[in-house]
């Protein structure tokens, strides 16, 4: 099962002393042209450094591209969006609720940056032209398929957030009719960097780092036509090369959570090498077992009414939480066995809205004891959950796992179910969220927490502020990609030149 | 909360060009005199090799010396042991189970070694000297308190992994009585290294490796005396120092799971360094994530009639299953509240004998109601699990969890409560499974899967056969750490010497 072992030319950071000539000389290297690395370049430009980007594919865009772009963003009092839409954000209530959402491995330190510089990040983007609408979207939505603005796009309204801080829509969505963000945003940032005098570099291969014996980074080597090319990074290279989705090994040696889901999400260089470059120079990877992994049971969002069991017939999580939440825990469910059951009008125009590809396994007219049964359930467990439920969700009460009042209502025959067993079709998208072990200013650390010199990650090829699907909200990783690479670019920037 | 980072003097491998002179020499180093330490030597010195210990300790032993040292041998038509107490035993089915056991993570490549290997790692540890008497300790044991030998120390007989492999009993406990396996176990191993002619340096602490501009491995750096000395070690160095259960920055890093159990199971000296001084090179650390975790229920086996329930009054496991795979199931619990509830008469001697430390909640004279009313649980819920269970349970099944008959009889009034919640004084002790990726023979890899040559690990500072606490059995740690050492001491001593 393992891929073979090569044992004859260990692949291994490029030493200084071994570099004959410098091909090409910058100050800061990019490697990779998505949202980090495009953030990244403008950054370190606006500061005066030269700085060339190299992407493997023959243009830019990577995975920020390829997906809607939101981005989450608040406090501070508000984001323009929010305080035209008569919302009033605190950093305060932002930093919680992520500290929260992200779980025990969260890193206050740039859980922090983030929130604080979160209104600067805003007021950045919409210098570089990125347009946003001063429109709610007040829907239970995955995304805004309007030219809208704000929307939920984490569990701030569901248990046990809603304990922790005060909700507050985050999700920033273009001003882009249909699922047109991605595109949109990185035409833009491209623009900018083209504007800027920033050198790209298409199908150019980073394939290892050089460094000094005292292990700082001086340079990157890259495969341009098919030749080995050593470029001399004065100031610092950032990698900005994407997560490992795409690494099928990877995902085995550290994912047993996203082993199980259905579909990659990213482009096809999200592959680790940004990861492994850092590796090889003593950097420490870490939260590799993470990522994000959703079940997209909306919309329509009425399927919010409904509930979810496993094979003891059991509820496990509240239903109106983020769908990354919700795939989390039904990846986590013994048997692995998963049914959305729901009032047969609150499927509604479920097969023409939903991105679920779950199917229908049955349906009862008459009684629970029916759906119970051909479902293949213990008897008497769907029956009770229902009971249980319904009895509590008159009174708009979900003392198991407290959905809100607003998501409760009695399930009342016909009723149907979908098999959301992973495996059974149902869609479980999942990325990476494990990577290198960073400063908030994007400095690369070892195992040792020693900073690295020359070295700087952002976006997925760094361990940033989203830690787990459990927590997740759309766009909290373009945001995190964005704002880290901005942190590196400037970091690498203003550092002193290397001799 | 993190450390401070210290940007002025980066740890990092020493140069081997940077070492002056060697202050010492020897074919094979080899960093911690616990289990796998003293396998390395013993196996290392026996293919020829000049051999040197160093241990920061003032005496050997490590964690192992700590345990129980309960091995988990068989296969191979059984151990002398498993053959006397008339057990057959079949590779395949140890190699099934343990890969089953160890999940999407298992690494079928060791786990078949360690498979194949078993009946000469058994005849092997008799040769040295390890007591093993021909006799069967047939209860339900977290460890054998006699000096019989053979128990079941996993899930073997339990769901999902009776339906996978014959299940067959493989730990072997040492002849002796009481608790004490460990201390002889690493009396005998430190014998046999002494008779071997093997140096040994206490209180020396390993500090980085020494590496040539290729990466290969020349030597360490080790502590002794308040001086820096330069080892060189012409075959190899083998890392075996322990894992990372002592280090709360690594445990914040890289484990959330460890961090919601209570204690640590080892020895100071397990705080990660080997698995740093690996990572400073370029090798990959793999399932960091992970570790052992237990609830030991059990003394007296009797509570496992009993159930073990979540917030939701809902079961959540097969209480049959060996105690690791339940603590670890207790911590995925939403809410993270758990309690136990048995009949009253089958907490026998419960306060006289159990590890446990949970206790008791609530009791109930007169009905389920009562229980679930004192153990504030929503209405309804346990008594329809305890409803659902009985009625099943006096049939012998269990369709919800899989508990085997043998364990299966309804629970009945009075019944009792222990309020197993972690932080609530139930007892979660915890050690690390992520280390160093490695081959089967002990080489240590980087994320390229590239050999660093003259560099091994073993034990729990390398990722080996046991991979999670959802599978463990006990003596699959003792049993890796003596069988990876030896593999790493061979290879090593087999290795040319570098030039």
């Amino acid at each position: 099962m393992n891929v073979p072992v090569d044992k004859s030319s260990p692949s291994r950071p490029r030493r200084l002393a071994d570099v004959g000539r410098w091909d090409m000389e910058t100050d800061v290297a990019i490697i990779g042209f998505g949202g980090s690395g495009a953030a990244a370049a403008i950054e370190a430009s606006d500061q005066g450094a030269a700085v060339t980007i190299f992407d493997l594919a023959s243009a830019s865009g990577g995975s920020t591209a390829l997906s809607s772009a939101e981005i989450y963003m608040g406090g501070n009092g508000g984001t323009r969006v929010q305080r035209a839409c008569g919302l009033e954000d605190s950093t305060e209530d932002m930093y919680q609720y992520l500290m929260a959402a992200n779980g025990p491995l969260a890193d206050p330190d740039k859980v922090r940056a983030y929130c604080e510089g979160s209104l600067d990040h805003f007021n950045w983007l919409v210098g570089l032209g990125v347009p946003y609408k001063d429109t709610l979207y007040n829907q239970r939505a995955i995304m805004a398929l309007t030219d809208d603005c704000l929307l939920y796009t984490g569990s701030e309204k569901a248990w046990p957030y809603n304990r922790v801080a005060k909700p507050c829509p985050r999700g920033h969505n273009l001003q882009v009719e249909g699922d047109n963000g991605g595109p949109l945003f990185m035409k833009i940032m491209t623009e900018n960097v083209e504007k800027r005098g920033v050198k790209v570099v298409f199908e150019a291969r980073a394939l290892t780092l050089i460094v000094d014996d005292e292990r700082r980074v001086h340079g990157v080597v890259v495969r341009i036509d098919q030749q080995e090319r050593c470029v001399r990074a004065r100031r610092g290279v950032i990698l900005c090369a994407g997560g490992f989705a795409m690494n099928q090994e990877m995902l085995r040696k550290y994912s047993p959570l996203l082993l199980a889901a259905s579909e990659p999400i990213g482009n096809p260089g999200d592959t680790g090498s940004g990861i492994q470059m850092g590796m090889a120079v003593g950097a420490a990877a870490i939260n590799m077992h993470e990522g994000f992994v959703s079940l997209p049971y909306y919309p329509p969002s009425s399927l919010t009414w409904g509930i979810l069991v496993n094979a003891q017939g059991q509820r496990f999580v509240n239903e109106d939480c983020y769908h990354g939440r919700v795939g989390y825990y039904c990846l986590q469910q013994p048997d692995r066995r998963v049914y959305l059951i729901a009032n047969v009008e609150d499927f509604g125009d479920y097969e023409k809205t939903s991105y679920l590809g779950a199917k229908f396994v049955a349906t009862a007219e008459e009684s629970v004891a029916e759906l119970e049964s051909e479902l293949q359930l213990p008897e008497g467990t769907l029956q009770n959950t229902i009971e249980v439920f319904n009895r509590n969700a008159a009174e708009g009460v979900d003392p198991l796992f407290h959905k809100t009042a607003e998501w409760l209502k009695p399930l009342e025959l016909p009723l149907a179910a979908l098999d959301c067993t992973p495996g059974h079709g149902a869609f479980y998208p999942f990325f990476t969220l494990g990577g290198l072990d960073t400063l908030p200013s994007g400095e690369v650390l070892t195992a040792e927490r020693t900073v690295i010199q020359g070295l700087y990650a952002a976006g997925r090829t760094a361990c940033g502020v989203p830690r787990t699907a459990s927590g997740y909200a759309s766009g909290i990783s373009v945001g995190d990609a964005t704002f880290s690479g901005r942190m590196a670019g400037r970091a690498a920037a203003m550092a002193g030149a290397h001799d």
